[in-house]
């Protein structure tokens, strides 16, 4: 479980990291990050053990934390390239990569390929608007914060309110 | 389904300039690249909606991406190493990677790996080709029109001709 | 098969490089590796064609791989941080990722998650003693015979005396 738990927290970022060559990747001269995903996997662990978990609570911790991964991820991206596309890609991978990456170790179809709740939607979403308020030239934390927010709040939209992407189906006699 | 489209088309690519060490990688800086994919699977999604494609369609142009990836990978490696095998390889894994992390994103085991056909075994053959034309120091564009020529027959030996690999079988009794 | 043995062979070391930024990987300028490996991997093939192989011969290679890959990738980790974290962490890497990405690549659960067997366990344990041994200075061979020591005593004890972990069940009414 704590190997689980640390490749879904840094996967996102390693694989931003390896992409764009910032190596070594941000956690080896860095182990805290390490550190507080080993506390946090231990802390969730005991915790069920003895209390039910409050509704929604995990899904609620994952759409901040998808926030803040994609809007750090088109950040970061931003020091390396001026395409548009690359740093919306970028902030979308980090958001998501961790916990695709966790569910080929589990060798689940990844959530974020097969849902049909807005989570990958979500993190494109993040990312193209706090981009979007960089170009506008918005003053400093209000193009992180927009891009969180609007992550966060489709993220809830699907959880409590039900939005959900139209899906793809192959027409009779297709290929 | 962008998604997966992205990813088969850049993945070999990627992989290899990941242990190349050729960072960022080749589509941050060009992310034409990137639309293109997302062009040509916007198109397919549009076109099997209304048509069926023509028999083979998907599978002929499969066999001249594979020539095309295989080949320019193996030019790629020339820049950084000398050894034939590892030009090879490089060549192979450009062509054939990326539908192996598509396959393995869909929990299956990939293609191939799995399959009979002649496939790694075609980008096998089209880059060691185009290496030793490169060896004996053939004029330009002659090394890659053989090496793609060969990869592509041999594919087309493969879904017409039904050419197949001998499988391995444990003898009963084995381990 | 060739394609998994190599894969098993340098994965682990080759996501090592990749994580720590020591590129091109290093096997592109050593390809004796890839040779081994093929070779190593062709003689089994043919070996368990004519004979069985002794009892528990591959786990017995499979414990003395783990421990010198564990020990190696420690090693090379040294060189690039002094977080003992993270240096246990790339041993480790280094020792199991082959393994785990050969599982993926077959779509299973990687047997180093599932398995309640010491695997990850002994690669920890031998990456750390090995780590403490060089920061107690320790005259050079040593801390390496340590580490391998514990990390083949530890998969020993497991492949023949039954050790096992473990292992964790959420409780009844648990998320």
């Amino acid at each position: 479980m704590a190997v689980i738990a640390v490749v879904t927290g840094i996967g996102g970022g390693t694989l931003r990291d390896l992409l764009l060559g910032r190596t070594p990747v941000f956690w080896v001269n860095n182990p805290v990050y390490l550190w507080v995903m080993l506390g946090a996997a231990a802390f969730t662990v005991l915790y069920v053990r003895f209390r039910q978990p409050p509704l929604h609570a995990l899904e609620i911790a994952d759409a901040f934390g998808l926030a803040l991964f994609t809007v750090s991820g088109a950040q970061i991206a931003e020091g390396f390239t001026r395409q548009g596309l690359i740093v919306v890609l970028m902030g979308t991978l980090t958001g998501v990569a961790g916990g695709a990456v966790r569910d080929v170790l589990c060798a689940e179809i990844p959530m974020v390929l097969r849902s049909r709740q807005l989570y990958a939607t979500a993190a494109i979403a993040g990312a193209t608007l706090y981009h979007l308020g960089v170009l506008l030239r918005l003053p400093s934390p209000v193009p992180t914060l927009i891009g969180m927010a609007i992550a966060v709040a489709l993220r809830f939209a699907s959880i409590y309110g039900g939005l959900r992407l139209p899906s793809f189906r192959l027409p009779e006699g297709g290929r």
